[in-house]
């Protein structure tokens, strides 16, 4: 039997991909089990149960897995870098299982410094079902740590990191903002508010503006149960009005947007405040990175490599 | 006997001033016994324990304690607002010793809108020392919610905050960027790198730089000890730079600070890379904005609020 089994492997999730031998996905399992929450037993226990009942496939890891604090560390690439670039530096673990578990490396960029681990092979995986972006694109991931990254020629040769989503749950779980607020669903009347003053900040910037959050609290302007939505708001603005404010990542390119639907989602409406509009985003992106990458290495047979390219999005 | 018993009243902490019949400080006292975080007893206990051994004199307070989490609370005053706007405004409670405490309101900004409460006697007490001032000056507040306030014809006509210090706490202490750093004395020259990379972040702000105080250890390139300093460094800057952004606070006229020496000493350090020079403080300003609020609703005699302009800073 073919296929693969693929791990997204992060600082707080891990996600695991059952592929066929065509690489479509037959299954898929997550666990709150990030490399800083492993389960007693550690990253072989996490791996067993997440495995549970699967046949024993290759498997192939991508995420915080690979860094000084994962299972192995796999060095960061320099851009820029392409999926064989990825490819050829995958290095490869014994687990107590008695398998083997390769390990993809992230990216790394000089200019900044900045570090990626996990974003590049759903970068990859959602290019590979829309090539036509291989020319020249822009790239959106958001989440804890949100990255914009530029693509041409088929290579990252750019990326940048906002901490939008960190920053979020700093100020709604510990800061004097959060005081008061429930964890109901995000106000979007407030979200829409939010990105309006983070872009109208010009180049003082959101940061300047995000103690209204409380001032218009106490103003009796904003209900406390919109400010998530506000703050929500004012950082995703934020991000578009600090990209924006730079020519670093083109405008003119086709920008994607890979991640999370309902973050992807508020990154659509707060775009549309900045004339930019976001296309569909693939789903899995992750998933059909990692088949591309076990192609490259010969975990599987390079005829189901060519043929996944033609299996629609699950 | 006269004199006064100032109290400034924060969220975190409680300071009182004993002036002597000349506005002369005699004594001063401080306590971790902010409006969030009082003894048992509270407001009263608080207010007991401080003042034990002081003679029974008129007592004036201002910050959070005059807030609706506070012990009385006393409205806000708009801009634009002078001394005597506050002094008329001033609400007085009865102590459970049977004594009144007098309670100074807070400044409300409706552009923004902002808010202050505390700052305010700080700006006037520092004023009361500093006469010529009144006419036209910027004034900079560093601490846990950083204010900048616009001062002209002896009003305050504009101010704004800035979440600085809350935010160094919370990425020191909650976030990524915090981990295996310790509490070392900030390390000035990543203080100072820090502050630079602020300064050059342009219009995208130091905010997209962020991430660069986890990338830059990742390097190699910057130390686990430094971090905070670094981190210090691109807050405060991005303080100067979003500042610079806008005209909105006037930078040709005298820029004067007020608080906390170590915290005053690295934001002249900052603004020197910005080609500000900030001139030195005015220590227990709280105390002399007090003093002046009293001698105008006749808390103390007339005479002596005179007199106070004369005694040298203490």
């Amino acid at each position: 039997m073919g296929g693969l089994i693929g791990l997204d492997w992060g600082t707080t999730s891990l996600r695991a991909y059952w592929l066929d031998e065509a690489g479509a996905i037959r299954e898929v399992r997550a666990r709150p089990w990030g490399v800083r929450q492993l389960p007693e037993g550690g990253f072989d226990a996490a791996l067993a149960d997440i495995t549970r009942d699967w046949p024993a496939l290759p498997r192939l890891a991508s995420g915080m897995v690979g860094s000084r604090q994962g299972w192995l560390e796999v060095p960061y690439i320099d851009l820029p870098a392409d999926l064989q670039m990825l490819a050829r530096n995958v290095r490869r673990l014994h687990a107590s299982d008695g398998g083997d578990v390769h390990v993809v490396p992230g990216l790394r960029n000089p200019q900044g410094p900045d570090v990626m681990r996990g974003e590049e092979i759903q970068l990859f995986g959602a290019l590979a079902r829309q090539p036509a972006l291989a020319a020249h694109s822009t790239w959106i991931l958001p989440g804890t740590h949100s990255k914009w990254a530029s693509v041409c020629d088929g290579a990252v040769v750019d990326f940048s990191t906002l901490m939008t989503g960190e920053l979020f749950a700093l100020l709604r779980q510990h800061s004097i903002l959060g005081i008061g607020t429930s964890d109901a669903t995000l106000d979007e009347d407030a979200f829409v508010r939010g990105v309006i003053v983070a872009r109208d900040s010009c180049a003082a910037g959101a940061f300047s503006r995000l103690f209204s959050a409380r001032a218009l609290v106490l103003d009796g302007a904003l209900g406390n149960s919109a400010v998530p939505g506000y703050l929500s708001g004012l950082l995703i603005g934020e991000e578009f009005r600090c990209r924006l404010a730079t020519e670093r990542f083109s405008l003119g390119a086709p920008i994607q947007l890979i991640g999370d639907d309902a973050l992807c989602a508020r990154y659509r409406l707060a775009a549309a405040h900045f004339d930019i509009e976001l296309a569909e985003s693939v789903t899995d992106a992750a998933a059909h990175g990692l088949w591309q990458i076990a192609g490259q290495i010969g975990l599987i047979q390079a005829a189901s490599i060519r043929t996944a390219k033609e299996i629609p999005s699950c």
